[in-house]
């Protein structure tokens, strides 16, 4: 995601757009990426150490982008930037 | 999220640079959004059916994706698409 200080006119176009769709009560959106890595073999600690540099190193512009990896069920670990 | 029948050529151009950058023992990454959407009040049944609702009508292409919807700490409810 990008940082909360990184402006988001992806996000903001959607915010505003909502009240004019009938949803009402949604105070902030922001928009960003997701990916999904399927990984071979286990997904231990050094895998998760190595998806997190893969990440910071490859997927995110950790200039203007947050990240964060979680695991989920079958050896799927995924990247949220 | 893509759908899984439906060709990701950004996740599979990701996908391949891997192993050039040094990353080996990914099989497979697929690419997708993700929406932070801040609730006013308060998460609750209702609320969530409302999130899920503007999500499959407003925030994902349902021809093509799939979604899901989480809820997050600090009243924030997130969808991926």
């Amino acid at each position: 995601m990008l940082k909360p200080e990184i402006l988001d006119p992806q996000g903001q176009a959607v915010q505003r757009a909502l009240p004019r769709l009938g949803f009402d009560g949604i105070s902030d959106v922001r928009q960003g990426k997701r990916f999904e890595l399927e990984v071979d073999g286990p997904v231990d600690e050094a895998a998760l150490a190595r998806i997190h540099e893969l990440a910071e190193t490859f997927l995110a512009n950790t200039v203007i982008e947050d990240f964060t990896v979680k695991v989920e069920s079958g050896d799927t670990a995924e990247a949220v930037k």
